[in-house]
């Protein structure tokens, strides 16, 4: 048998074989993936080794999915970010005036971070904050999509730029994580604040000496 | 010689030999700091070797002061927080109204954060968030100084707990400096926007729908 035709043979039966080791790879990156959120939640992430025995899967297969912590970290962050995106448009927020809006949006987003706080903190120290926030673009595009509309609508204010906004909405939601976790406010107490503080920056200065 | 003369006679010889010691430690210190901090303001920290010839010290030196680039670059930043905490206090603060109070403390904060952002990046990578924020204790005393008295004097809203209002005055406070960082703003923009959105924050609800 030649090199060629050694190959050809190989390339078939990997060709025939293809639908079921795919099916058996995306498997076990969902198993990856919820054993490494399972574990995230319970505030640290242990060695490699020990995320594959919780996943059910080897070393080998681990590796061959996520090269290191870091991607494995950036992978759940990603899902967790997807999950945020396909829950915001859910909402259905074009709909309410923007204050309404506003307000759902940040429960929604409120009870996903809060919920997954203890990934956040990992990320954070893993992938650092400015990884990090990219990782929040999809999901802040809602928030943007909104300010712009309640600006066009006169409810939210246009003397302050609108990234400026998006950014401060992103620092003061992530604010609200960091006060829950050093204990200083609850959670239910975290969402009032959170809503009180954004509509106060957003509102128009109108009115005002 | 026995052992314990060996040590007296070694001791009596550094004894007399402190004051100059200590002088020339002294200088060792503020010749590393100065360096590095002039290092840092470049955007990023080089290997200790290169911090060592910039200062004009032996590595020996260096390590001695400062076993590791976290320890010196958490020298640099108390530094520059006691630098920035002894601004604050020249201020006069309590003298003011506390909305004109306010206006002058994020001025000054703002004019020693945006010189300094680079140390902030550097700082924030190596020494991560939290204990960069730790590091800002002694500066958010004024804060909360004056967000208090502000609060006394109905000023500033008594609505959201003075914790939360310190932690959010503090992230706008840092967002400016990303937003410089990242291109969006330049710094006299960033400081308007600070000024307009932090009072917005802080102003009572009262005549508000």
């Amino acid at each position: 048998m030649t090199w060629t035709e050694a190959t050809t043979s190989y390339a078939s039966a990997v060709t025939s074989d293809r639908p079921r080791r795919r099916a058996d790879a995306r498997r076990s990156i969902e198993a990856i993936l919820a054993a490494t959120r399972d574990l995230l939640s319970k505030g640290s992430l242990p060695p490699m080794s020990a995320i594959a025995t919780a996943a059910g899967v080897g070393r080998v297969t681990l590796y061959a999915h996520f090269a290191s912590r870091e991607v494995l970290i950036e992978a759940v962050v990603q899902r967790l970010m997807a999950e945020t995106d396909h829950a915001l448009s859910g909402l259905g927020l074009d709909a309410d005036p923007a204050e309404v809006a506003l307000t759902r949006l940040v429960r929604t987003s409120w009870s996903i971070l809060d919920r997954h706080r203890t990934v956040r903190t990992v990320a954070m120290a893993e992938l650092g904050p400015e990884a990090l926030r990219h990782q929040h673009d999809r999901a802040f595009r809602h928030v943007e999509t909104l300010i712009a509309r309640g600006q066009d609508a006169g409810d939210f204010r246009i003397d302050l730029p609108r990234d400026w906004l998006v950014a401060t909405f992103y620092a003061i939601l992530h604010t609200a994580a960091d006060e829950v976790d050093a204990g200083r406010l609850d959670s239910p107490a975290a969402l009032d604040a959170l809503i009180t503080t954004l509509l106060s920056m957003l509102r128009p200065p109108e009115g005002r000496p």
